[in-house]
């Protein structure tokens, strides 16, 4: 039985195994999962120390652990990093499932829970594979070093000092990332940028206590208004950001380049229907692709003061609050940007409030993978012949921070290698993964070992 | 034993009967709470039973019942409507209370309850001055119909049906108030003055679903950006309403009337201090006190969109939320502002959105009583008695809608005669009320029906 036959053959129980993985809560952002979240990272061991000869480690971080494996027994082979990471976001709102996140529910050819698409099935499709050659070889194609962690969704605070420290250790040619996304399901593609992420939170605090609205509407602040001034000072009406320098370090898309963007097939109706928005928006004089994948952005994720019940009641709040990320792009420092929105903000303050501005570990600059890289030339073929096309290369909207963290301190390159879709609802209700990819997946990835294993 | 010796004999018990009265959570707003505001209702028709000879009706409308109450014995002298409401505010934020909001607890001289004053002490009050005249005296020194709804705190919906179908029923000379409270705690005052009221809710609509900011932003609209700028479109940077139309109805403040105004003993300082808000703020060119009496305002009373919990999530939300309430001054329409505020945001939706715009039913015009109103002119006697100096006419930036009402459907003028105090957090945690103030009240309600009784 070679490895594909082992796959095909395995294919339930490695279903069964995603339906189990995707049922741990690991929601690493609320303190409240910590225990869920290091039930996952000991699961994802114990689905390494199954898969074959692998020392399995389970490293403690000052937040949530580290899952380490290696198998070095093919010398003279190239060694490459797997990436991956075993957390979810938070599932909210809850009333908009279908069905519960952390009970995986098959519907057609989909599986519908919180964290399927990311990363869960793409992360297993890589034991899963080392698996397969084990079993059926003996051996892997190549030297794999595995590195899961459990804060992606939380920026990564624990990522970088392990991989500072554990330089050597984590040394390889390049990663493969199984964390990413095909851009369409019906087009093969890979990713070769991501955008970087800088984020801020800020409060606005008016009188010291809610006030009835009546007695005291017209004589003090309302920091529901000031905090809406200050969100709508942020862009001007073209969809442009406003704060002074943000654009400073954006290198504009050379002509070459945004015709490459726009020879893609992008049906821009068949993007709005997805999504559910009426039209497009966004920065004048830049198509939706370029502002997606090409242009910095600045989103406001949460904003809220106030009575939010049913019926009404007739407050003026004491408090107001907004949590804004950015998205950067190459040569962006997020340190830079959040100094920059931070002046902004001081600077647009509105009178008669106090405004308290915080910024959370969590930031990423842009990455971009040189089109001539070895791992990426093995990956596109690998996927022309799986799909019988020529993959497109395309960016990403979102970030995934290690790949700058990988570049800057172990000079290593990030090969995506991912077969979610980017229509998934990853970070929304109802996320769901394709069963039909996670064979399709586990194929190419033993192919993509094969190929770079005769590499050499 | 006269009315007075009677009060002072019982006021042990009646403080007990104020704390039963205030632990009974007569929300409203909140659906889930119906049954509790019913039962308040028929607490209060008890203490009506209990207090003498009255008849006494619970009549229920399409929402929360009304209590009405008369007593008819003293024919040639005459009649007053005494007003008041049984249901109370919402207790949010909980967090905030330091006890209980449902459990009445004594500090100092201070009784801490939602509702206790606002407006359940005060409404108590009047009964409890019936009780005693009728134990004393054997009847009252005046014809008094009693007035209770429970629905003040939504807008009175089903009073002015009541109103105009029982118009006979409710016929007085005019309406004196219990509902209301003196400006300050250390000058006696007396309120010639409400605010109206109207009230709008708005959703933004964008995306069908919340999304990944990451790989969607720059794409579509954010709705949180939408609902800010919208919000933000409401004022000018001087306070000033930019609604068109806003102060169309408005009449301006006379010289003498501002004179007036400017005379009052108000110490801004200490307002500030008292409220904890930085900076006073308003419509630039009225003092704090023309703003908050004699000027419209705006103010959203609740914002809301994404996410709101610990950490991080990038998402583009699919939906934001306003609620918003106006305070109007005499002559301005609550309909006519309503249509006014949905052209504005009509004519602001920023691009990428859906606006959906609902009007709730809870709106009111402003009130003034003449200066010359008999009823005036003896509530003025009476505390100047009590007090030892002459209260201040004052205005409320609050509203009484009944004022309005019934103003217009019975043509009668409404005292208020109210002995909480502006500062006692109503509507806002830890609401509470001046324990000898109660007693206060007591006396000068008996004093005041005394007065009105020897008019004749």
């Amino acid at each position: 039985m070679n490895v594909h036959d082992y796959l095909e053959a395995h294919k339930d129980a490695i279903l069964r195994d995603v339906i189990e993985f995707a049922s741990i809560p690991s929601i690493s952002t609320d303190p409240q999962y910590q225990g869920e979240v290091a039930r996952a990272a000991r699961w994802v061991a114990q689905q390494l120390t199954a898969a074959g000869p692998l020392e399995v480690d389970i490293i403690e971080t000052g937040g949530h652990p580290i899952v380490f494996a290696e198998w070095l027994g093919a010398p003279g082979k190239p060694t490459v990093l797997v990436y991956g990471h075993y957390d979810v976001q938070p599932p909210d709102p809850l009333e908009k499932w279908q069905t519960p996140p952390f009970s995986p529910t098959l519907r057609g050819d989909r599986l519908y829970a919180r964290g399927v698409s990311d990363d869960k099935a793409p992360l297993l499709t890589t034991i899963k594979v080392a698996q397969a050659y084990f079993a059926s070889e003996g051996r892997l194609p190549l030297n794999v070093k595995f590195l899961f962690e459990g804060e992606e969704e939380v920026g990564s605070p624990s990522l970088e000092g392990f991989i500072k420290e554990q330089a050597e250790r984590l040394r390889a040619d390049f990663v493969i990332s199984a964390d990413g996304a095909m851009w369409r399901a019906d087009v093969p593609s890979l990713n070769v940028s991501t955008r970087g992420l800088a984020a801020l939170e800020f409060s606005v605090f008016g009188p010291g206590k809610d006030l009835h609205s009546g007695r005291h509407g017209g004589g003090v602040a309302n920091p529901l208004h000031a905090a809406a001034r200050l969100i709508a000072s942020l862009h001007d009406e073209n969809g442009r950001v406003t704060v002074a320098g943000f654009y400073d370090d954006v290198e504009g898309l050379s002509l070459s380049e945004r015709q490459a963007v726009t020879e893609l097939p992008f049906d821009e109706a068949a993007y709005l229907a997805e999504v559910g928005s009426p039209t497009p928006y966004g920065e004048a004089g830049y198509t939706t692709l370029e502002r997606q994948w090409h242009r910095p952005t600045l989103e406001v994720n949460g904003l809220w003061g106030g009575y939010q019940g049913e019926g009404s009641k007739t407050v003026i709040p004491s408090e107001a609050h907004a949590k804004i990320t950015c998205r950067l792009v190459p040569r962006q420092d997020p340190k830079d940007i959040v100094q920059k929105l931070t002046r902004h903000l001081e600077a647009h303050q509105p009178e008669g409030v106090r405004l308290v501005v915080r910024v959370p570990e969590h930031s990423a600059s842009a990455y971009r993978l040189p089109l001539e890289h070895p791992g990426l030339r093995a990956a596109q073929e690998v996927l022309r012949d799986l799909y019988g096309k020529e993959p497109l290369l395309v960016g990403v909207g979102g970030t995934v921070p290690v790949c700058e963290t990988f570049q800057r301190h172990l000079k290593m390159d990030t090969v995506f290698f991912a077969f979610g879709v980017g229509d998934e609802d990853i970070h929304a209700p109802n996320e769901f993964f394709r069963v039909p990819r996670l064979h399709e997946g586990l194929g190419a990835w033993a192919r993509l070992w094969e190929r770079l294993g005769q590499d050499v």
